[in-house]
């Protein structure tokens, strides 16, 4: 009997953007018809609640070529217990390795993209491209739909300095909540 | 006596995008001509190691107008001790209110812009606007020089979750420099 999944679809988009909006390194992956894919991303930007979403990357990077040409990937936020992949995937192209197989990460399918949701991730969104801004290598895509994974134990984020280190998530502050609520879209509470 | 100030420039601008990499919550002061203005933003991102820095807001910003005119800002890391001021300065407009003086942050003035940096932050970095990408709201910035402010007790920074709570930086994993020395530039290692 196949396992239940923990990862369970989201009602609707709108919470999207408060899982990249605090800047937690990212896992990008993509599928180019062959295989899967996945990369490593800390340059990236929300734009608005839709939501759009912004990542600078280039050609040097495998999952660019397959991204302009499939116009679909997935952003998935790990929890701290997967650095050690990150750091993998980020380090290593998949040109030569099956990175999803070595990492021994759960590729699930989503509902708009071919591009494999992580299982083991606290939350992934199934984008699709929107722009390339060519002169500056950025990407614009468009949230269409948020998984999350309320089963994990570990549910802070890593935030990449950029220099190998990383900043992970510390305490929840809520107490400015209220002040907020007029000024985002409803339902879109994390915490 | 004026007292001596305790930001610092740092020798080159190379470690500048280390400070916003993590996506922390960031203040964007301008200057007008006449006053300065503060604003709060958390939708920034890192696009080169030079750095290039996009952050994305629009005209409902009053300091958005200021830097279309100016072409120009600074881009200041608040520690979490100022996070009263963080939301004060994005809920409040500066159109009416002399934000600046309101927070009693203190305004120095820097080597290549006349927008000033915030004593009281971690960090500022002296921008030059770059490029404005209409269609998307996005400003590109080039960083000019980066000061930094090493005495201050609280240095941990804030990341905006976007629907009012906040995530403090906890601890410092460093376990992977090694791995990234020879894909940043020199002289850019944070911790």
């Amino acid at each position: 009997m196949q396992k239940e999944s923990n990862i369970s679809r989201a009602s609707n988009i709108s919470r999207a953007f408060t899982w990249l909006e605090p800047g937690p390194v990212i896992l990008v992956t993509t599928n180019n018809g062959k295989r899967n894919n996945v990369c490593t991303i800390s340059w990236h930007m929300v734009m608005d609640f839709s939501p759009h979403i912004a990542i600078t990357t280039g050609n040097w990077n495998q999952s660019f070529d397959t991204i302009l040409h499939t116009r679909e990937c997935v952003l998935c936020i790990p929890g701290l217990d997967l650095l050690d992949d990150v750091l993998y995937a980020g380090m290593h192209s998949g040109t030569k390795i099956d990175k999803f197989a070595r990492l021994h990460l759960t590729a699930l399918q989503g509902n708009f993209v071919k591009a494999p949701l992580i299982e083991e991730c606290l939350a992934c969104i199934e984008c699709k491209l929107e722009s390339h801004i060519e002169t500056y290598g950025i990407l614009i895509f468009k949230g269409l739909q948020l998984w999350e994974n309320k089963g994990r134990k570990e549910n802070r984020t890593a935030h990449a300095v950029g220099d190998g280190s990383f900043i992970s998530d510390g305490h929840i502050i809520t107490k400015y909540r209220k002040n907020m609520r007029t000024k985002i879209p409803d339902g879109c509470t994390r915490f």
